[in-house]
């Protein structure tokens, strides 16, 4: 039950219209372990941060139960920066600043007792990095998801072209999808991505929920119909993470486990978007996940006897 | 388990990026009658058509068990017309023209034999004739669905709000639950809008499903993911002459079988997008219908066992 995770932890400052924040701690392995946390998995990271980065931070993940002996610290340096600004709509945001400092030279070492993770989380980053962790483990893991963006196929195509050889399952956004198979249809788009390497897609459509496609099979999860979102940022991550997490818990990769997986996902990120960053996961308790969960269940599950 | 519609009875002039259509039967009424008749309630059509309406439309209706005694044919009136184009994306249009013509004046006559209704569904016109044809009736229907748009609380808002006062379902698209409520969020619009009359609220969102409100509860049916989508126009009528017919067949107007009504109107909807106008309706069989429920389960069905 161990998921190993390849990702950004990071410092967010986040403007949106109901009020800013500081740095803030962010980064997408810190919300993809967070959520895997939340199943009770082994979970460990790999990823780097400068002299600069807060004891409590680490505090933090560490009482969530995540091994942080594959996070490399760079004394002098600075950790990765992001800042952003949504509209009003809550869909769209304006990127104010992105700071790669520790990022720019990240050299991922994956530390002994973790060469062979049941499950792993290839966080969004350059597909060498991705690619190098793969090739540092022991032994394939029994699901390697890789999540990645518009950016790396702009600038490395072949490079995310190549890793995506080894890789399970892609999740990406709609837009993304689009991009990356020139097609607008995502059914379309679904079918050309899955002749690309992984057997299986997840398209993430943000409050418009997700769609998971495995050969011809097509599963729908919604996003929760929220009152309010007060931050995105994190959520595609904890996705991600309440997916891989579930997965790694349940030693079940079979495409109606996935389709649990997805609706654990789905529920967690629907925590993310209620605080701002980490804020809401970090107080999340079971009690409230399942209550989610159940949330979940009455929202799409009908009975139609069909004769 | 009758049904009565009243609505536009049209013709409509199509562009998408597949091809383009000269005039082709179309309205409101049209779609919605089409879709019921596949639910096997009596459906009767009110609304009017000029004498250049063809025979072999009506024809075409009355061979699906449609009741056109309601129809008034105005001999020397041009009928309604709609023509429009779909940009690439198929999610936005332009009008092109609108042609009241025979719309102009239209006086609703409800005929004998037809004023009391299991379920009244109010297609999309001023609420006056709304209202006038409520007020036909012998007794109250134990539904009335009343669909509007933008256009109507614009003008004539006031009428539309009293309309509203004996409606139990409003159906209307996301856009205009955020204009009717002034509230961005639909979760938030959705509690305000069911403050001014009706008891629950549809939000139809195209492509990306729809939500049913009533009281606490929510439920969310997906749009059936297709590799192409021909011809939007009719989808949103067609789902509610699903959705209403269900009801009106099942006589059962509870929260769990309007769920069900909704897969209904959704799998219906699914089939109108094929083709262009009512060309897949009109040619539509049972046994594809129910295979598409099917598709519709296994789309969102999953199974989590909640601890």
């Amino acid at each position: 039950m161990s998921l190993l995770v390849v990702g950004t932890v990071a410092f967010d400052q986040i403007e949106t219209p109901f009020g800013k924040t500081d740095k803030i701690l962010g980064g997408a392995a810190t919300f993809i372990g967070m959520a895997a946390s939340m199943l009770n998995v082994k979970a460990g990271i790999v990823s780097v941060i400068g002299g600069d980065f807060p004891q409590e931070y680490l505090d933090l993940m560490k009482e969530k139960n995540i091994d942080l002996s594959g996070i490399e610290t760079v004394k002098d340096g600075k950790t990765f920066f992001w800042s952003g600004r949504y509209h009003n709509d809550m869909n769209s945001r304006d990127t104010l600043a992105t700071e790669l400092n520790v990022l720019e030279s990240f050299q991922p070492i994956v530390p002994e007792g973790w060469k062979k993770p049941d499950v792993l989380m290839l966080g969004n980053l350059h597909p060498l990095v991705q690619k190098s962790v793969l090739n540092q483990l022991e032994e394939r893991p029994k699901l390697v998801v890789l999540d990645t963006m518009n950016f790396w196929m702009d600038l490395t195509w072949n490079e995310l072209m190549d890793v995506l050889q080894d890789v399970d399952v892609l999740t990406i956004n709609d837009e993304e999808a689009r991009q990356m198979s020139k097609e607008y249809s995502l059914v379309k788009a679904a079918k050309k991505i899955l002749t690309m390497g992984p057997k299986t897609l997840i398209i993430k459509k943000g409050e418009h929920g997700a769609l998971l496609f495995q050969g011809n099979h097509v599963f729908f999860a919604p996003a929760l119909p929220l009152e309010d979102i007060f931050d995105p940022t994190g959520a595609g991550d904890t996705f991600a993470g309440g997916f891989s997490g579930f997965l790694a818990k349940t030693q079940n990769y079979s495409f109606e486990n996935m389709k649990r997986a997805i609706i654990y996902g789905s529920a967690l990120a629907s925590f993310t978007v209620e605080k701002f960053g980490t804020e809401r996961l970090a107080e999340l308790t079971d009690e409230e996940l399942i209550e989610r969960l159940d949330v979940f269940k009455s929202l799409t599950n009908f009975d139609i006897e069909i004769d």
